[in-house]
Order: C-alpha cells, then structure tokens, then sequence
C-alpha cells in the first residue's frame, strides 16, 4: 500500500488515539454530516462513533467506496446496508474487546437479581431494616442466546458461579444449541440472557409467545441489541407476571429519552448501554484496529472479518 | 440417653421444623423473658433466636445448666459468657449451613460496585442516561479476613471469578496468611472483606488506622459481626475518601434504628444481615440440628465443636 492511504474516521468524542498510525497514512475526520462528502476518497473506513447509523444512510452515494471498513463495536447492524452488503468492501468488527466485561456484567446482574440488591437498596433510601430470603445462584439454569465470544464468555462466567448455563444459536454444533432446542430450554432457565447479533432472524426474537414460555420465576437480561426484543411484550410479560424480572441494557431506540416509560417499569432494571465498557475500553478498541490496520498495510488477511450476509462473524 | 431428655429451644418465628425429634425428646420451647427460668430443666438447648443474646445473661444464674447448646449460626458471640466458656457444657454451631450463600452474596456485592449498579439504579429513578466506564473485577485483588469456611468460601468464589484473593487468618497455615501480613495486604487490596468471628482478638480491628492503609480505590465489605468494625472510624474514612466505598451487611446494634445516621452515609451500602439467607435457609439449620442431635442422643462425637476459649470452631 503507498504512504498516501486515507483513513475515514467517523468521529465521536474522545477521538481514537491512533498512536502509531500518527503520519503514516493520511487521517481525515468526519462527523454524521460531512460523511457522505468524504467517502469517495477514503480508503480505509474506522466507525468509532458506532451509535451512528450514518455509514448506512451514505454509503448508497455515488463514488467510490472504502476497501475496508472497521467498527468499533461488535455488532454491525448499524452499518451494513445492502449496497455495503453486496460490495467487495471487507468489513471487520471489534471481536474480542467486549467478552470478558459483558460476561463480568451480566454475572453482576444475575447475582444482584437473585440477592434482591435493588429492593435492598430502594429500602436504605427509604431507612427500613427489610429481612427477606434471597436467591442461590449455584444450581440454577441459565440459557444464553447467542453463541459468538461474548454469549460463550457469559456462559463460561455464569457456570464458574455453579450455574448451568446452555447455550444456542444459529446452527447446532458443539456446545452449542441450534434453534430447535430454544424454546424448550427457555421454557426451564432461570436466567434467559439474550447476547445475539442483529439480524433478521434475531430482530423481535423475544415476543410475547416467548415470554409466555418461560417460568413464572424467571429473569430476562438484554446485553445484545434493543431490537432482539419486543419492549412492548417485554413490558406486558412483566406486567401480567409471566416473568419475575428483567435487566436491559440495549433499547429499540437509544439513548431513552426522559418520558420513555420503561423507565419505571416495574421489576425492569435499566442501564445505559454500558455493560462492556470498562475503563481503558476505548485504548482497547484503538490499539486493536492500530493492529488490524498494520496487518491490511501489509497485506496480510484481516481477522475478525463478517459474514455481511449473516451479519456477524462467524466459526468459533 | 433416656427418652425424657428435654429440649430447650430458644424460639423466634417461625419455629424451627424439628421433624423427626417430634415425640422423641420433651421439646419445651422458650423466649427472651422464660429462658432462665427453663435453663435448669434443660439437657439440651438449641438457640434457634440467634440475634438474642438472653442467653449470655441467663445462663450464669442457679441450678444446673443443659450439656450442650446449638446456636443456629456461625458466630457464637452472643452466647459465649465466662461462665459456659469455663463449663463442661459442649457448644455447637451451624458450621456449612452459610458458607456458600454468603460466598455469593460477597460476589454479587464486589460485581455490583464493580459495574456501579447503585448509581445506575438512582439514575434510573431519575430518567436519566447516564453512561460511565466500570471496572472489571478479574485481575482486581482482594483480602479476606477471617480464613473458616464463610472466608475461604468467599475466596473460592472470588477466584472464579478471575480475583486474586488473599485470606488471612489467626495464624498462618497453607492457604492463609498469618496476622503479620495483613496490613500488607490490606495496603494493596481492591476488595477487603470480614469475614471473621467476633472475639476480642478481632473486636475493632478495622479502625481508622487500618482503613487509612487502604487504597483510596479500595471497597470494604463486612459480613461478619458489626463490631469487628469501628462505625465511626469507617464513616470518616468513606467521608474523607480514605477508600471510596463499603458495603455493610452486620451492625454494631441490630436492627439499624431508623434514626441512625448510617443509612444516609453517602458510598456506604447497607443491607439487613441478611447474607447468608436464601430460600429454605431456615430448613437446612434445623435439619442440621435434628442430625446432631441423633449424633448426641446415640453418644457419637458432635461435630462443629466450638473452642470457647478461642470463640469459634477451629481447624480446617
């Protein structure tokens, strides 16, 4: 590759710390607006800002586009449009980064439900001694939906709690449940963690016939995408008690805006699409494509690439 | 023994299931205000009220006293006077009943300031979208104090979940630092967790001095006896950002008043000694008590034999 490569970055604040790519190739900035304009010229497309749809509303545009695009995320449901789909553009995702902090996260949801951390804390707001019996975690059963490294890390964490933890996906294959056996699986966990890519076959996967599948006593968790789940089902099954509880951390549309009424959906905790963003995250993800950029300049096979039709990257 | 052994238990609701010892020994049930006046008649007593401590203050009046006493607890604090420490009477505590659910209720309290879910929940109640960074808890250091079951339980559960804990211990054995290295570790630690018996070994240990060697990023967590702990010495401490938070689950004076000033305490978590209390917690003590007491009544050495000079059970 010659020493004039342009690399795209759609920005968000912080910036990327590009470190060695510093003056090696030529890096240009863009935000939501000026995308569009400088897509023709780029050779290389880094989406830092991956909360942004815009790659997929401009990269229809005339022009020539971008060999490689790289997000800064796991999920790439974001930015692949079909034109993007349908080109030879090799898109590359952040495979790696997220998996052990969301499994952490997601462990720390399940114990907290089970202890009843939230009623316990709601009643030292309110100053009232509330014994109550809580939850053991050891023993109970959890089914993990999606089967990428980061479904596989929060089953590997849940069964390090003395959880059994199954988990399913696209397709059966060793340790790993294929579609056929979701339902029966649901319809006896504990804990139902949803950790999918969004696809159309995952998109509205959580309904209210599968909230009316699982146990009375059970709870929900959304690391995965807003859009995996129904929240209108989600709020019914919580409302008619077909399940105990609910943790979400991706919404249909984001960030939730102050008169969203989930906010104060009963049994529904609520956090802001945070669960793998552990400090230094943001360096993890630079360093990471500082490392993926090195390998494309040298014309070596990238990692991490996806499947643009399935939406995800696939194998183990 | 004969089949009019009588059995003393000091109630509180609901009554333990004695199941099988029904019929078998005179079962004569007491509270706060009758226990002395039942203590002579008894062979047996099973302190069921395990907050009372009516039986520190009963039990140095006249006439004979019961040959064993059960607490249903792991702590014997509130029932060892000089007087049963110096008798023959034999003294047995719930030794395993714990164990595990305190273990996880310490994972679900380090996960949970961890990932920050408390102000994520008071962001909740408050609409707000507040995304932050959180930390991850594998490869974070942690010092448990106390090395019985409950702390090497706690360690247990901490190392799978990728922590390196350290548990120290009266004296130093494989497995457990001795009292010479504490503050060492106390110095160095991410999670500092009590876990110890109360005696006057371990009574105010964690004081202004010990917390001022702790990290400002440090989080300590009791669920031992609140007075392993000077309240004071820790409300300063979080007040001057000596460490940056705590969790209590054990008081000085239980049940917290709801005038006491420790509910508002900001960065200090606070539930009602409720740590080892999962569902079916109350069976399980009781169905340990009815197989020590068929060990006692066949004339079989009890296990879970307390050292009342040292105030626990010692050993492995």
């Amino acid at each position: 590759m010659s020493g004039t490569t342009t690399l795209l970055v759609l920005d968000a604040e912080p910036s990327p710390r590009l470190g060695r790519l510093t003056g090696r190739a030529r890096i240009v900035h863009a935000d939501e607006t000026s995308l569009a304009a400088h897509l023709p010229d780029a050779d290389v497309l880094l989406v830092w800002d991956f909360a942004s749809r815009a790659v997929r509303d401009a990269w229809p545009g005339p022009g020539p586009r971008p060999r490689w695009v790289h997000t800064a995320s796991a999920g790439v449901d974001h930015l692949l449009c079909p034109e993007l789909a349908a080109s030879d553009t090799v898109v590359t995702n952040a495979r790696g980064v997220f998996d052990q902090p969301i499994a952490e996260y997601v462990a720390a949801l399940v114990l907290a439900m089970a202890k009843d951390l939230p009623l316990t804390w709601r009643s030292q707001n309110a100053r009232a001694w509330r014994h109550r019996e809580t939850r053991r975690v050891a023993g109970s059963r959890a089914v993990v939906v999606g089967s990428g490294p980061i479904g596989r890390a929060i089953a590997t964490t849940l069964r390090a709690l003395g959880v059994t933890a199954a988990v399913t996906g696209r397709a059966p294959r060793p340790g790993v449940h294929g579609p056929e056996d979701l339902d029966r699986l649901l319809s006896r966990a504990d804990w139902v963690v949803a950790a999918a890519p969004l696809t159309p076959e995952t998109e509205g996967m959580f309904d209210a016939r599968r909230f009316g599948i699982m146990q009375p006593s059970a709870r929900f968790i959304n690391v995965g995408r807003g859009r995996l789940v129904v929240e209108k089902a989600l709020v019914e099954a919580l409302s008619k008690r077909w399940i105990a509880g609910a943790a979400l951390d991706v919404f249909e549309r984001e960030p939730l805006s102050r008169e969203d009424p989930l906010w104060d959906v009963p049994n529904l905790l609520i956090s802001p699409h945070m669960s793998g963003d552990t400090v230094g995250w943001r360096d993890s993800l630079a360093a990471q494509f500082v490392r993926l950029y090195e390998r494309w300049e040298a014309g070596e096979p990238l990692p991490n690439v996806v499947d643009k039709k399935r939406g995800y990257v696939p194998g183990h």
